[in-house]
């Protein structure tokens, strides 16, 4: 045969499951999408088309709508787990279950007559959608090894100043003039891996470790003064990692979302004044940014492109 | 001539504009997106392609930002009102502008040192965007009259329960079956016309008026036992006419964005429990809700079609 | 009542729909977006939530996959025609409906084996999708006249020359300079209203009608010396109506997708000779240029807005 | 330090390049998307913001739009080849350069008078886009050895018939029916691997090569009689090797993107008949099959994650 078969893989993509809990009256919301992929044992749907060792993709779904009422869904991390453990342990030609989660989240509409604080309206059973950064987990389990890479995209941030940019190299192909005073914005993707990788470790409080890293890397963009997008980034990786102890390695991938200052000396005006200034913010071409910063004496395992562009 | 011109409008779409105001070290930020369209005195450049009458649609991008500039950005409303007086009193051929405005919000990063209520959270140049609904607004006038209609898509919404449809039509094509208890949710895409029309009477508080319309169309939803989408569309509708005085006029064009209950008897559980269920949220198709509601006397004037589907 | 009710309507939108025909071994496809919306006597479900003229959307969901396989899918045309006479002449609530299409083409795969002309190649049933314009229409119906819109949208099409832009009006903001030679490019979104009104008319030849606009108006786009956008829109328009006498009326909606000649005098480069020249293609803004062209004596009924920005 | 930085890049994305090219009265048009992404000797710009080793992103745009006037694109691979030779030779910290290129294909408008065949239809400047699938490659060059991978997104096909699905493991969670002839479709998703890799060796056609891998892999969907999504997907990857001595590997990602029988009992009607079938479309979940086909004694490269799901 002078073809063979390589790396495969297969499952059901984008299963958006909404799980609702009742604690009386008041309503809480799980709202994900989960994508599960598989493989093993499977050269021979390959080669012949034999499905004998073939779960199909539709009880795929059906195993993670059914998970969702059995076991409940406390964390898209103990989800993703709960499933990957099932797929590798249950099925003998599966050796490795790969499961992808996005999670949107949503908050309480306060309604009417609810005063703050009088603790109504903490109850009820009306949300509205948060819209901010959609959250990602990743599981991944080979019966034996578990790696959980987390993560988050899509969430929008810029500072209006404390960015620098000059000192960089100038070729035949440099007409960029250095500034002393940018916008600095990036819709930033990052992912960060779990040092937990076996069942007799305890693991993370994966809700608490997500709000906490997302609050540090929007407080580190924040609070670092930019010479560099890259200098920014790589204090946003070394500040979850100086502050996480569960997480090894992170990984960005950065727009640059330019934001240029409008030349409006055609029009009698100077645009970068005391009072402020206007900027056109451009779409394409952009910046990206991208690198993992690590824990000293861990080995990289987060792939490095987040981007297919 | 066997064939004449009809209606006709031209401008630049999608100026991207972000406008930062400085106060010291605090910085705030507008972040818009402008179109403009104009007409008037245009047939020529249609029958025979001169450009007499034509203000180049590149000199209305110009005249943005240059406007942001000079004027600030106070509220989406008050800008476009600058941008079609302009257009309108500056150039004979035109008679007509109209300018519309998406608004991203933004909402500040607080810093690692900062306390909560010391104020230093409130300075700063940080932010990080909302992503939650993109606030609408479109100016029309004609040298004359001003129409303004504000609104909002995007804006997604579910009550968990106190949600019923049943008691409809069967016809041979009807295999739905009633239910006393759904999931209901939407994203809201919502426009309001305002009664201010003239020069001669003071404007609204457009900011103050977009926050209040939001939190009544947000509660309207929240606090309505639905028989029916239509019911709470109605509902919210009319809270807002209640409530405020300077709008005659709501339309919304809300997706039924349906939630299955899954079926798990196969699987030997039952899904809607007193603890909670499972749900499956659909994509394609969905329920298209739209309608008008008016204050009594007042004439419509929204367009019915805000979407092209 | 300080509120009424306004226009309303309602429908299950997005249905996609494919119907595969047999003619032996060779096999016919029709991939189809169906969107339906129903107005009538809906004032009850809207004050009181009372569902009891309400046929539910579901339900309209079922008639089209219904009469997709019992009538066949002839045409988008025909196929809403179908449709909309259903809703209206069987549910005494429902006064009028209106149904839209979208349709996307498919041309076959030739096998390995066959000889192009032989007759083989016409046979077979693997298609791939062709993937340029999606192919529109609009049917509504109030029980005695129809009234069809059918159109396109994103026919992306491109001038490298016979271009201009000049002899226009020059104000305070204008910085744009004249040219002689330029890109012009444009991704067409156009709607035209058939003159057949009613079912005592024979109907067009809706597919062949379909082909020969399409034809005619890439036609006028290509054989245009354009000195402006808004002529190239019409001589498009013009061209329709003078050679399908069953259109009266069409409109269009045509971004003017910015070709910049790149400024390569930096690198010691001219880039605009005789050999060719480098050109950005730009996202936003662009300029939008909207306009009616109507057969003389004729009313326009398209609305003016094919687009929500 | 605790943390230290890992794989990095940094580039321009997304360089939206239009090459007209002139011979006489006949043009020809090259429509890319070119995204630079360059690595080396970064570590300090990320430490401590100091860009004395880092060619501007801005600089990269440039060189891109003056190197398309300077050689021309003869084909994205080739252009992507000039670009990564000189960002590599030329900046001595730059020890990697990736070009990533999306090709839009045109094709001619004919012009009204022009008869098939006369020859004037090939002259001309108008353009229409094709609007199937995108055309992708990336080039990878570390000074020494180079990688090209090459490949198409979005190509949507259908096969009507000849697809069955049973055999496959039934477990708990299994409900789904055994079909022997069902609707098989997918949106192909592919990327190969060129076995040229040193400067000493003559370059494929990479035009040429395009067409034929295409015109294979359209043409293994088409004939191959499907026991599984697995098998065509195999054997697509097998008649490229098998057909193309310059590619030595092939990776797929492709959605099954389910075509539902729709139930129409309910409505007395059967779907499934000699004469044809009615078929929903479904958007999610889909199935999502992936693999890797190799040429027999070589090493994969192409990454296993086309898909960030």
């Amino acid at each position: 045969m002078p073809t063979i078969l390589g790396q495969n893989q297969y499952g059901k993509a984008e299963n958006r499951v909404v799980r609702i809990t009742r604690d009386g009256a008041t309503h809480h919301i799980k709202d994900l999408n989960v994508s599960v992929a598989l493989s093993g044992d499977m050269d021979e749907v390959h080669y012949s088309g034999s499905n004998a060792h073939v779960l199909p993709t539709d009880t795929t779904k059906n195993t993670v709508y059914a998970f969702a009422k059995k076991y409940g869904i406390e964390s898209a991390e103990q989800f993703g787990i709960h499933l990957a453990r099932h797929f590798v342990t249950s099925q003998e030609p599966i050796h490795r279950a790969r499961i992808r989660v996005e999670e949107y989240a949503w908050e309480r509409i306060e309604a009417a007559g609810e005063k703050a604080g009088d603790g109504a309206g903490e109850g009820g059973h009306s949300f509205v959608r948060k819209g901010q950064e959609t959250r990602l987990t990743q599981i991944a389990y080979d019966g034996e090894r578990w790696e959980v890479i987390s993560g988050l995209k899509d969430l929008t941030v810029l500072n209006s100043t404390d960015s620098e940019f000059r000192g960089y190299v100038k070729d035949a192909y440099t007409t960029l003039e250095e500034t002393r005073d940018r916008v600095l914005a990036t819709s930033v993707s990052g992912r960060w891996r779990f040092n937990w990788t076996g069942d007799d470790r305890p693991m993370p409080d994966w809700e608490e470790s997500y709000r906490q890293v997302r609050k540090h890397l929007l407080q580190a963009f924040a609070e670092t003064y930019s010479l560099s997008l890259q200098q920014t980034m790589y204090e946003m990786g070394a500040r979850i990692i100086d502050r996480r102890d569960e997480i090894d390695e992170v990984r960005f991938s950065l727009p640059n979302s330019h934001h240029f200052l409008v030349d409006l000396e055609p029009f009698g005006l100077s645009n970068d004044t005391a009072e402020g200034a206007v900027y056109v913010a451009a779409d394409r071409p952009y910046g990206l940014i991208e690198a993992t910063v690590l824990r000293d004496g861990r080995e990289p395992r987060i792939p490095a492109d987040l981007t297919n562009l």
